[in-house]
């Protein structure tokens, strides 16, 4: 046996090994994104990033490995289909491994800025686009012995050719998709939507930290020669830049929000491992520690400009871990590389290698913010005028698992509260998004209050959870103060429609309702009965039902008020 | 230092770690067994996947390893016991873990098929047949030197081996078992049974296919030599068919359910896995892309006949990701073979190999098909008519959580609604479980319901959770048409059960009870009480109570009818 | 290319894969701690395990490297500011990482023991402390040539080292913190306090067994040579140990506690995985399988031991894991130690061995106890008497994640019960959390009852959730004999406290309340009235009201009886 070949077998292995661990990021990918979005879209995210891995695949094997590898020109691979020159012959699969499963990390990326209002068919077309021309072009410059290659752009493991890929593009659809209803006030004001499970967008961020091990680790594509030096001080700085920025992260938000932000703090770590990405091979472990600081700024204050001042709506905080800080990852290295490989080579601005390599940093960056915006623009915007890039408002509300994919829930044994419900962006997304048609509604019949010697009445209002906030609204118009609300489920003629599941009919029986009680003396009945009437008329079967109660008497427990006195706030 | 002992060590590595992710599957299989069944099980499933394991793991190493690996015949390997003569001397202990985990993984597989309704103690017992002998057994034929392996059928990694093995186990076991309580119609309809967490069940899907990796490609056993290239190759067109196979079943939903169906995609990836795992290291790229459409098709057909047409209820769909992908990928493997390790030799009838080695392919899985079959019919039928097989009606319908482990949720803070409410698939369960002892129930004496000048009542009736479709079907044949249903809990004379939760005893204080509100007119309020008392009386302490009020007056949204008029539908 | 370059590179690399999986322990543990505990700390649990490792890790490479691996002396080993000595000069990079993860998991285990109730700060500073000083000390003992090692201790992957550290630092830390409200009655028994996602506990247990093959084969931290050898015998064993506790756990609860405990038999994983850890490289199959059957016992009677005789609150079961069963693996290392490396050494007592060996394991294990155990109950002390170590009552009952974070709910779109609710421990936590100021309470004006023709009312009482156990318990005092509770949203005078997600506002417009609802007619109105009205007084906005409903009639399901007689039970 002879040894050269037997350590070109033990760097394969290792370059497999990472390529597993890199396709596990999209568990961690799936777990964030889902966590930190509302439950009524969890079974579209996860599709979403079920699919960009599926389609990028292949797509990738068929079209964008040729152009990321080939060596036509400088500027454009070339083609290869099916990776025929390439592998064809039997060399380099585990070069095609390792890059199919780099490539799909920057389409998942995108799920992230877009995700609670994409439609799915637009979703999966600008997904295939990424991974068959998007990422090959600008990967061919920078790894693919392109241009960038050439002036001595380093970016490690890809700050840049994956994560500032996957985040301009994501900067770029959130932006011409707008923001989701509710997420803005008449003013502008950024309105907080949060996540439905912390818990599994943690677990994403956890396994993504793993994983990372493989994707900056693997990146060495070698353990033989310097390979195993390398890879171990990379270990070390990936770890120690996520870590100080999550510590970074979290003391902001100590100071800034009062209290230590936890999902801030988890995209803080996200944020450490994508800006040291780029340089991980080169910078010392101090190095690495400053970058963790700097990304900890970046994604904070980078977070609240895209949302505050951009006014781009970016659930899940990809556009500050990704595209933000695979820029300054990438321009950092400039000042901090000190290694080349295992030898020593202090080329970073920081330690007097001068501005050549930090300018090329720089050049490079933008050339691909270049490249990936005006792509992508171009990409959203046929969508947008052809198969269409958002759902309708009506699905948007009503969240994307039902219209998209004929799922209930995502969560059949829960029942949950409207995602309308409970916060200001609710409340708002609920009054933007279904105009409510007042002056179709018919005139209330005679309603007949007498026989209450208290002069107390409840009215109980069941109807559809998407018009509790229109309803709120209307009871704090005619000067009703307090109202109780309670999720309940309703039968009556209103039938849900069939949906499939796993090839078998759902049927439902019972259909989710909401019942809002209010009291009132001193507000006649009548002005509450047509002020709900309103806020509940649609025209359609199952817009609900008003009953009303005699009530005996009311106690206020903090003053010990009854009856009249009791209810004026 | 000695190069082939060099190359030997790095082997055992790369085995190790594959055997590393090939355990983490556990994991993958208990999250989507669990997501993709009712909450009210998931303890129990949590319980029966990690007792596969853990109780396979002692019995593989006493008896299966030795009947797998021993030399004894071309049939049964012999007896080896406590694996004494293949590791006592201390080799081995590679093979010994990788075979363990693998036999864990056949094993684990039947408890999807089965869930939501086998005794934990069956599961027990079958589970470590298994693991002893079913799997041994064909792995001896396959693995272990047997006559399978002696006339050249290959399956690489265990589509047969092992998936088809669990698969068939999955479907005998299942068939005698019998479907869940409201699975069909009385005329044999499947009806849908959703999962409580497609996001859990995702997350294994994800774990699933990261650890196949380690599952096809650790089983090269080898980097040296010809193993690193094997390894990466089987890499790409493990992905390769998995991705495939996503991708077509996504658009075979889209086309038949009319929108893409989550759950049936993610089982597209596993289909696509479990097929290509026979031939992993043989077919080209093109040739796993393939298999995966192959798989697409045959998982989305599989599903639909095992449920529809066999009427054989599984839960997860294991045996159309199993089984029946299982035998697929194994048949295909005999068309679409292309090298031998790192060599070309086209024996796959698609390549002009003639049909000799297909053949063979399929003489090796109606071999294997045929002795799980019968094997785990007699197991199957020895337990059912000792210990038993299933749980009482009374404890499928209250979940096996709390009957089986004590449990009264897996998520104590969140009261689920009942599982019994909201689909037909609910409706019918309650009603063919809980036969309602009509004749039994004791009259009503005489109601008061003077006093309302309106003429409207509500009855507002609180009750066992179990008994709300009952219920609604009793309101529904005296022509009630409307009813609102509400979770609440209830605090009264019946006590909850003390159990355990780790050695301290839980006693529960509020019981969580349905409270079901008619508002009538035209059904007079003694009939509406008598026909609930019916429907909720068992004769027990927790029958309910049924509380009658006025009700001023009622408003119907759509039309603006009051009175008498609002409530006729 | 030189033979033993190479080999050193596959042994680093080895390594590597290690670190990779010990640092997704922390997912492990992130998962375990927050599913066994409950949804309102969840956000909190997530940020303690992320914040362990993100301050451990820049702290150990300050400070704990140099003290573990120093060679000043056998008992200190001295500083070496940010690892310069070891690895500046480019050296030990693989090192310095896989010691990092392993110290981060000696830390992380504490925040189980002292879930739910201890203060954000006073756990990063602890945590600094152990990662800083207490780790390192022992380690350099242990495993960094100090006065254990030079005596022969084996510790091979840290059952003392490690977990043993962390479970005697978790024993202390609980015990100076006290128990959680309600965890213990008058006369000192012992309630259950179920976790809230037992599905993603069980995640973490698998994630922690699939890592520990990382945690024990890793620390071979070589496969060249003898490496590969004893790493496949580490798999074997360990994984061998860990199913034989899974079992044993499983049937000791079964014969126990009737049933087979899911969370008990979980930790019956971890516990075995914990034992073996010690020998894992030196004993027999049979060996480590003997091991396991002592760490099923030792878990199930050690949590019983500190939950009911101790009376110590350890929500997760940390120190009957990682304390109990990290000094019994260890000292059992002593009776069950067979081989030395690749080589047959029997220097277990039970092989012949002697009590030498063993002798040495039981000082090991006194030693490292004392030394954690008084410098930790100084450094808790140090920080309850400075900066507090225990949340205030008020933020106890509430939820942490509310008043340290900011965090309404890690699950947002879930309502959950509220967490005081529904089990005895919970109505104790009440009752001594919030002492009701009876005597505070302004006299409730007179209440209107005529008009009743029935004699019957309801007394619908909507205020806080954290009263509704005061609430019960006022009621059964005036002999009410039933309650029907509902959680609603209730929308009102009260406003929620702005808080801020990821930099936005969260605005609340709705606040979750308890309804709860008597029927009375031997109890007067005015007392239950006044009851209610004493049990929910605070004095602040947001009490909440009573509203009182005449019945028209009401019935008794199980014996038909009306009025008057169906509400004496």
């Amino acid at each position: 046996m002879d040894i050269n070949n037997l350590a070109a077998c033990v760097d394969a292995g290792w370059t497999l090994v990472g390529a597993a661990l890199v396709f596990f990021m999209q568990a961690g990918f799936a777990m964030v994104e889902t966590g930190f979005t509302r439950a009524k879209n969890a079974g579209n995210i996860i599709m979403k990033n079920l699919m960009d891995f599926s389609l990028g695949t292949p797509i990738f094997w068929i079209l964008g490995f040729g152009i990321m590898f080939g060596t036509a020109s400088p500027f454009f691979g070339g083609f290869d289909f099916f990776t025929d020159g390439a592998v064809g012959a039997g060399h380099d699969w585990t070069t095609l491994i390792f890059q199919t499963v780099f490539c799909a990390t920057a389409a998942t990326i995108v799920s992230g800025s877009m995700a609670e209002r994409t439609k799915f068919s637009a979703y999966c077309a600008y997904s295939m686009v990424i991974s068959a021309v998007i990422y090959p072009v600008s990967g061919h410059w920078i790894w693919g012995g392109g241009w960038l290659a050439e002036m001595g752009f380093h970016d490690f493991a890809g700050s840049t050719a994956v994560h500032m890929v996957g985040g301009v593009a994501a900067l770029v659809g959130a932006s011409i998709l707008g923001p989701r209803i509710g997420k803005y006030t008449k003013d502008g004001k950024a309105r907080a939507i949060p996540g439905h499970s912390l818990t599994l967008g943690a677990l994403g961020c956890f396994i993504l930290w793993f994983c990372w091990f493989g994707f900056n680790g693997g990146s060495t594509v070698a353990l033989s020669g310097d390979g195993a030096e390398v890879a171990s001080r990379v270990f070390v700085t990936t770890n120690l830049a996520a870590a100080v920025a999550t510590v970074t992260v979290m003391i902001i938000t100590w100071v800034r929000y009062k209290k230590p932000d936890v999902s801030m703090t988890l995209n803080g770590s996200l944020a450490g491992l994508v800006a040291i990405t780029a340089g991980c091979d080169v910078v010392t472990p101090a190095g690495s520690a400053i970058i963790g600081i700097c990304a900890g700024f970046a994604v904070v204050f980078g977070i609240e400009f895209v949302d505050q001042k951009l006014k781009i709506d970016d659930p899940v905080g990809a556009v500050g871990v990704h595209c933000i800080n695979g820029a300054l990852g990438t321009i950092l290295t400039g000042l901090f590389a000190y290694y080349d490989g295992a030898e020593v080579n202090p080329i970073g601005a920081l330690y007097g290698g001068g501005f050549h390599f930090f300018g090329i940093q720089v050049l490079g960056v933008a050339a691909v913010i270049a490249w990936v915006a005006v792509a992508m623009t171009i990409v959203f915007l046929i969508i947008k005028h052809t198969m269409g890039l958002r759902v309708s408002r009506e699905e948007e509300l009503m969240g994307l698992d039902k219209p998209e994919h004929g799922l209930a829930s995502a969560y059949a044994d829960f029942m949950s509260i409207p995602q309308v419900l409970g916060t200001k962006a609710g409340e708002a997304a609920a009054k933007e998004a279904v105009p409510v048609p007042l002056n179709q509604a018919i005139p209330v019949s005679r309603i007949s209050t007498e026989g209450s010697s208290s002069g107390i009445h409840k009215v109980s209002i069941v109807g559809k959870q998407s018009r509790i906030e229109a309803l709120k609204e209307a009871m704090e118009e005619i000067g009703v103060t307090g109202m109780t609300v309670t999720n309940v489920a309703g039968f009556g003629q209103q039938k849900g429609a069939a949906e499939y599941y796993r090839g078998a009919k759902v049927e439902a029986t019972l259909l989710p309702k909401i019942k809002a009680e209010v009291i009132v003396t001193a507000v006649p009945v009548e002005t509450v009965v047509e002020a709900a009437k309103k806020a509940l008329y649609t025209g359609h079967i199952g817009d609900g039902k008003i009953f009303i109660y005699d009530v005996v008497d009311v106690v206020k427990v903090r003053t010990g008020e009854t009856g009249y006195d009791a209810l004026q706030d």
